[in-house]
């Protein structure tokens, strides 16, 4: 049984609709035994029963739960770091398309690397993440839009659930584009994307369909018909929709009970209103705004409207190459004009509602799982005001280290 | 006599008037002794002498020279991370400084810090740059604007150059703002900058005098009067012009033949082709524009008219309270439209230039000064397209170890 020492505080990130509420504990701490947290409080009301377990004297530093990565597209084969000086230089991302670059040359490439090399990658990529305080990461495929490739990445994830500490979500996102070889045939790629729903949702490979809606993607109707398909699966579901283009994504959405609608920089106000309704949580994905240079998402603009922003990475080789969920958060504080209290909540117990976990992961509170990192900074604020390196000194997954300089 | 053996490459950086050219080695490597480099080329073409000496075995890491950072307010007091918040909630500065905050908030705490704890305070933020590669730094005073401060500040950098690896060099900028006890009276306060510039310069405290023309801080017509009086004490100068607005004090710094002119957001056709004339270096601050959410630079102009731009944090508490070079350059890429092979440059030899240092720091080639910085990375785009942590292993100041995590 652990129990945190000299903290200079806790942010319990606790379960309710007050976006900038991080649940302050002054000079917290915070007792788990197994993998779930017993005790939080004040460390001067700390129960004498707990007074001689084992001590993990934090040294002034502070303690928010495990971050919750809720949107990435974690497996994928080979980068595209030439892309992205091309398109500073000003080429247009339909040039890049047609001189063989874009989503498709990750899809040939990731379609013919091995499970093993895929593996091992996606490990590497969790093991950098644990160093950053990421204890809960969503991963999608979307990289393979063929049967063997989709169903191949979705084993990788199941298996790096077994070898690495990291909870991980899996994501069905075969609706990610329309591949090569069904250009001219989208209805029998949708065929298939409807049939592979069905197969993964009864071999237990993924939580979530997702589906990208806009118009080099997937419209409106086909994103309805493919995720009320996966809904009778059993799938839950969620969308990338209003990035580049309103086409109504957000509402449909909303109206469909999707735990989250992802990118959302062109959202209107009826989409702010339809989520508000549904209790669907906006997923601000601010990297993907600076690595394309595109408009970001104005956040306060949906937190006044009273619908929760949570902020995740987007990790893939394209728009958002970096898995940096710290630097996320600066740029929800910058770009999206979150402040960090409200940047932490998005990327702890608003990103857990995104991935439907919230009743056990995302906050510090007893009964839940002990998902929990430790960072040197003197207040929340501090951390993401002074972006640096090194911050997270301790990760703690399920109850154990999986990541500690200290 | 050390030699890195096995890079996947080196970019040596020449100090040339082509921003994309690093100066790529494939498979490269450098040898130095004491504090010097000895030869530079690729590996399979080492001199047999070299074969047999004290080898780093860097396993494909790729080795740039250290990185510059020549634009820092180094020491200061206190930090104002209460202020980021309010002004991503929309406070204007103007009602933050009538609040008690901005500049003059760190004055206060500057002046009342005794030498010691500043000293210390700029020892570990020192350290924490060498985690991150960088090996030389600019560092100003202008958090005391009083005699007393403004010296102490200035002793301060003098002691951390002589208790750490960094090579540091030191700016004059009591023209920062004018004082609250000479608000009412500036031409006194220029009278105070004019005599302390003889002091410092007579005291070799500093290399630089600079100023912030700007409608909140001081005219071209000051900044004049005050720059003429620094040059003839032998200091050189420099100057933040262009940032808010645009008073045509890049084109008086050129005039000038200042070494750089900072910030330059605002910067004319007139400021470019000046700074063309006279060879001055643009300096980029782009974590200034993220963090005050102001418009960025736009690089590629200047580059364009040829124009050697470099990039720096602007470290301070106020508008930039991140020391993260490669932040700063990830930023470069994205908001300024620098290709990483201009960014590279930018922080190497065209900032060694901005600190008239070019002739013995900023790039790898036999003769200079022994300044390294080991990256895992396989080429200098993906370094900052995946931005992440830990990718410095190894830095070398002056020949020897600042930082390793090898």
């Amino acid at each position: 049984m652990p129990v945190i020492r000299n903290a200079s505080f806790v942010a319990t990130c606790p379960d309710d609709s007050v976006q900038a509420n991080v649940g302050l504990v002054e000079h917290g701490t915070v007792v788990w035994e197994g993998d779930s947290i017993l005790w939080v409080g004040p460390e001067a009301s700390l129960p004498s029963e707990y007074h001689s377990l084992e001590q993990i004297d934090v040294r002034g530093a502070g303690v928010i739960p495990g971050l919750i990565d809720c949107h990435t597209h974690l497996a994928f084969g080979g980068w595209r770091e030439g892309e992205f000086e091309q398109r500073i230089l000003g080429v247009s991302y339909l040039e890049i398309a047609q001189r063989g670059g874009g989503i498709l040359s990750t899809v040939e490439k990731t379609r013919i690397a091995s499970e093993e090399s895929l593996l091992a990658l996606c490990r590497d990529r969790l093991r950098e993440m644990n160093q950053l305080g990421v204890t809960t990461v969503e991963c999608k495929s979307g990289y393979g839009l063929d049967r063997e490739t989709e169903l191949k990445i979705l084993r990788v994830y199941k298996k790096a659930q077994q070898l690495e500490p990291t909870n991980i979500i899996s994501t069905y996102l075969g609706a990610h584009t329309v591949p090569q070889e069904f250009r001219h045939d989208r209805k029998s790629y949708i065929q298939l994307v409807l049939e592979l729903a069905e197969q993964i949702a009864s071999e237990t490979l993924a939580s979530f369909c997702d589906i990208f809606i806009e118009e080099s993607a997937f419209t409106v109707i086909e994103a309805r018909e493919i995720l009320t398909h996966a809904l009778q699966q059993g799938l839950q579901v969620k969308v990338h929709s209003d990035q580049l283009s309103n086409l109504g994504g957000t509402q449909m959405a909303a109206e469909l009970g999707a735990l989250s609608a992802d990118h959302l920089e062109q959202i209107s106000q009826q989409g702010i209103d339809a989520l508000k309704r549904s209790g669907t949580v906006a997923v601000s994905l601010p990297l993907a705004s600076l690595y394309t240079f595109q408009p970001p998402l104005d956040a306060r603009k949906l937190i006044q409207c009273e619908v929760p922003v949570a902020v995740a990475t987007d990790f893939n080789p394209g728009s958002a190459p970096s898995s940096h969920l710290p630097l996320a958060l600066l740029l929800a504080c910058t770009l999206n004009r979150m402040t960090p209290a409200e940047a932490l909540k998005g990327a702890t117990i608003y990103a857990a509602r995104a991935l439907g976990i919230a009743s056990e992961r995302g906050s510090i509170e007893p009964g839940k799982k002990a998902d929990i990192c430790v960072l040197t900074t003197p207040n929340v604020e501090h951390w993401l005001y002074n972006f640096g390196e090194a911050r997270c000194q301790l990760t703690i997954v399920n109850g154990s280290v999986a990541f500690s300089r200290m």
